[in-house]
């Protein structure tokens, strides 16, 4: 890329690449969302996503160390608040352990990871080292994944309620939530992208840092298909659902 | 060191580093607090100071992204509103413009940190490289000049009130606002110091890392001293107070 793209231009870009490349086009995520898995593989989904919410937080106070403007950390901030909870509110990782409790996993077993396959934590990690590594505007391009999640919550809500017995109403509030979190976060994120991607090198940059992300979110559904649908092979010392051990 | 020291000898060697290493043995704290200084030497203490200001919430973010303890970042946290605001809360950064703006600083001539020596702006990295970098039994204690910190505030409150016409109550609310929050904040770290420095060699990277942010902070007075007091040769770029150019 040589040439700078308008503004507009750049968001378009942006949103060609969650229209190639994000999870929703995983096939692992038809199968979840439409009723095609078991319990134990709905339960392996639960608690390997454990670790990417876990860090969540984590990456967004990497992002945080680097920013020089108060505003700027005040703005982000509220991602920590929403994740970990502050005051009346328990957060999102707490409803993600209430979606994890409601598929009859075991909290300690769930937080301590131990179950959780290699790839989705190596991935989780590569993505907390790359927002407290890279520039700001690269570390805050990649949280744009958000500008696609709506849809795929929606997804999820509808889907997982309809099609599993063992998934009720209550214990999806993590999603509900994030319907209405993601958009207010994502409009933050793609203004700063759009205002300061100001040179072709620069907006380079961010359209790779969103690649980048993709591949975070795409990676960890390859090893939950390869470990729990195709071929099926459980590495070692990660989690084995009921029956199949 | 080889022994294993109790909790309370750890305590007690803690102190031990304040008692003999705190940059309130540092002679420009006491020309400070005594009324010896001028007015431009009070400037250029507030506007290097406001880089150590800025820099905590970032050392406070890099080191809630190692903490995997959600209740341990949501318990580091309140740092981070504490200095940046929340809410109504403006945040005790900005009680610190209020203090640089009644001595007649432009806010954003100290914002932008230029008029800073190049030894503050180094020393200051450094700690939140440390605090990002070290395992989080150091980076906590790293935290533990607070437990000496209420003295020198209240010295700084009624030397400079006391001795200083261009100070004036309002403009030192940062203090009196540490008074309650440094000791709130130690008593925390102290107690996960203690709690988990469970063998000589962790015991010895705690009292180093203590060591270390003492160095921190007497580098800085150090440096102002040899700008700003003897010989008072400023380095190039940095701040120059009125009547001094």
């Amino acid at each position: 890329m040589t040439e700078l793209l308008s503004p507009q231009a750049l968001e378009d870009s942006l949103r060609d690449i969650g229209a190639t490349r994000y999870h929703n086009l995983h096939p692992f995520h038809g199968l979840l969302h439409g009723g095609k898995l078991n319990k134990g593989q709905v339960q392996a989904w639960a608690l390997n996503r454990y670790c990417y919410q876990a860090a969540i937080p984590r990456k967004d106070a990497a992002l945080m160390s680097g920013l020089t403007d108060r505003e700027l950390r005040r703005e982000w901030l509220h991602r920590i608040l929403d994740h970990d909870g502050f005051g009346d509110d328990p957060g999102g990782l707490e409803r993600w352990l209430t979606l994890t409790d409601g598929l009859g996993l075991d909290r300690d077993y769930v937080m301590s990871m131990e179950g959780a396959l290699p790839a989705t934590r190596m991935a989780v990690e590569s993505y907390v080292r790359f927002v407290g590594e890279r520039p700001t505007l690269e570390a805050i391009a990649s949280s744009l994944t958000e500008l696609f999640a709506p849809t795929i919550h929606r997804e999820r809500i509808s889907g997982m309620l309809e099609n599993y017995r063992f998934i009720s109403d209550d214990v999806m509030t993590y999603f509900q939530r994030r319907l209405t979190q993601a958009p207010r976060d994502v409009e933050f994120a793609l203004g700063y992208v759009k205002r300061e991607a100001t040179t072709p090198e620069r907006q380079r940059a961010v359209l790779d840092a969103l690649r980048f992300k993709c591949n975070v979110l795409w990676t960890q559904l390859d090893a939950l298909h390869s470990a729990y649908v195709e071929p099926g092979r459980v590495p070692p010392g990660a989690f084995v659902p009921e029956g199949n051990a």
